[in-house]
């Protein structure tokens, strides 16, 4: 395809490739198709198996000189998806009013068209840019990110600083900027019984009342009282099962699944522990998958510069948050100091999903804001 | 088929039909074909639909002359399932040694050959004799016993007392004989609540914390301390579901089932009123089925003339037992007292099934006394 002479072009063209998650091929031919013509090296690879592979990622570099800073702009290429109900087909974008509408206009496609928009006239002395773009954001997110980093890790392109394009905005554009997000972890919870009769109840052992009293003890733990950066760690029951048609037979086994979203005064590990302490003590055992780490960049710099570009554009002081689900930063946070700013959020996986055209150049100005005093300029 | 000769004979024709729930044609045919050279009037009819029938059943009467007392033996033709993994065919019945095997062998056409064998030679004027047989016990009986009771009403055979002849021994024929039967109500209790992210458990409401508090409440119950004839009523959660795959989903609904064994303290409907309203202070709502209410036969006239029928024969006080399931006495205590006595239960529902050759002669003995000093001899 062509160069897109405008971010909202480029917007469109994202969003007319089908991209619903894992995204390959097309979509990344599109977005290499405008970074390759501004001087950017990329590099794509397909990597992992099934059933949480095979993803597509593309990782671009442009070159500073010798010593200067390296500023990456990180973000997805994959959608969810669209579900039913349209008012125009969700992979053709479609102009409506103020509103460019299409699945991934703000999550977020709209987004990195306005990264690659920011840095288009950015002079190549003004140091290092670079592009960590993923096929699985919204999947299992296994081979995505990781697999990016892994590759930086490999070819020595560590950034200083990264900004993610999620779309972190609220109410509008410029309200919320995230500066760290809860880590998140899953925990599987069994408990073994002895399957019986109702009517011999002492013959058998059912599982089910310390299931129950188990969570029940879940359910009352008071993690913390939140910090200054994050609200207080949640525990949520997401599921519970007992495989058991037949109303006259006291089940064998009993489970349950916890999701657990902690602040930085808990680690995965630290509440897989607990958590799997007092399921001992009702018979229980758990298995923890953690999803990811809490991460806080501490209000400083990169917050102040990113805070500063937003102001100087939209006139509004974005709050500092660190609220919501995971994304990306969850991985990135292991390389440099990673902040998330983008579009409004309100249509984010909804029916109908648009952004206004209006703030698709906005964006593209804060980010080149963003890039310009995170190189030094 | 011939008249068997004797009751061994008659176990292993009645075996030889193979009748799994719901019992029909085959099975029935055979035990017509004992009665009706007895002077019995065999009535057989198939009542009910999809999905808890079609059902049959036979009622089989000899009045006696006018005013003498009527007697029931009652029971069931069908068989649960037999299983993979027999020495012999189930429904091959074969004696090894001191045991006759096959597929109902104890449960109950073992006591069915025993009940015709005992009144063979009861003359006709001793009163009143007749068989309540159903081909759903096992199953739904929906359209079993509960038809039955409603023909004998139809028809004005009222019987003075009834014997069902389940497989009420334990370790020796003889040793338990059932007096009554705990009642049982299943109770299915759903816990709505407001779907939403696991981030943002204050824009969502999960069921789940209020169906663990709900649960332990239930399971926390006592409800009674056991009379002088029945043990403590047992309530036990037998399932819990919550059907949600996402991990990161707080769930809409929460639901789980529990199943109540209880004496004659109490009725299924106040039981199951008490459950609501437990329910209901946690946001729940419940539907319940009464499988049955609890039933006692008051030690006394019927209970004694049993157990000396036992203890001739056998040696043995039968304990008056009110332990284990339902049993279609749950019914028929409706027409008349009722009392259950039957082979030894050890491999009833089980793979092998069989019965001690020597016990099918013992028990038909006793069923003959049981029917005389239930005539009045
Ligand atoms: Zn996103
Ligand atoms: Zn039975």
């Amino acid at each position: 395809m062509q160069v897109a002479e405008t971010v909202l072009d480029l917007a469109e063209a994202l969003i007319a490739c089908p991209s619903v998650t894992p995204a390959a091929g097309l979509v990344f031919d599109c977005l290499e198709a405008q970074l390759a013509p501004l001087g950017f090296a990329v590099h794509r690879a397909v990597t992992g198996e099934a059933p949480d592979g095979p993803v597509e990622n593309l990782f671009a570099i442009r070159q500073g000189p010798p010593g200067s800073r390296h500023f990456a702009f990180a973000g997805h290429v994959d959608v969810v998806p669209p579900g039913e109900g349209w008012t125009s087909a969700p992979f053709a974008p479609e102009r409506r009013g103020d509103l460019l509408h299409g699945r991934g206009a703000v999550d977020m496609k709209g987004a990195i068209a306005a990264m690659v928009a920011a840095v288009r006239d950015i002079p190549t002395d003004a140091g290092t840019l670079s592009f960590i773009i993923t096929g699985d954001e919204e999947g299992p997110a296994k081979y995505g990110t990781v697999a990016l980093i892994e590759h930086m890790r490999s070819v020595g392109a560590i950034p200083d600083l990264c900004l993610v394009g999620e779309p972190t905005s609220s109410a509008r554009l410029g309200d919320v900027m995230k500066i760290g997000r809860r880590g998140s972890v899953n925990i599987w919870i069994d408990v073994e019984g002895t399957q019986g009769h109702v009517a011999y109840p002492h013959l058998a052992d059912n599982p089910a009342p310390k299931l129950v009293a188990l969570l029940a003890e879940l359910d009352a733990l008071v993690l913390d009282e939140g910090t200054d950066w994050f609200q207080a760690s949640n525990l949520e029951i997401t599921q519970i099962a007992i495989d058991n048609p037949a109303t006259n037979v006291i089940p064998a086994k009993a489970s349950a699944r916890v999701s657990i979203r902690f602040n930085d005064l808990h680690t995965g590990e630290g509440l897989a522990a607990r958590v799997a302490e007092i399921a001992a003590r009702h018979d229980g055992t758990t298995r923890a998958v953690i999803s990811g780490e809490a991460f806080l960049t501490l209000p400083g710099e990169f917050s102040r510069l990113v805070s500063e570009a937003i102001e100087v554009e939209t006139s509004l002081v974005p709050e500092a948050s660190t609220s919501g689900g995971t994304s990306d930063a969850r991985f990135l946070r292991a390389l440099c100091p990673v902040i998330e700013f983008g579009l409004s959020n309100a249509t984010m996986h909804k029916r109908d999903e648009a952004v206004a055209i209006a703030d698709l150049e906005v964006l593209a100005r804060i980010y080149r804001r963003v890039a310009d005093a995170a190189l030094g300029d």
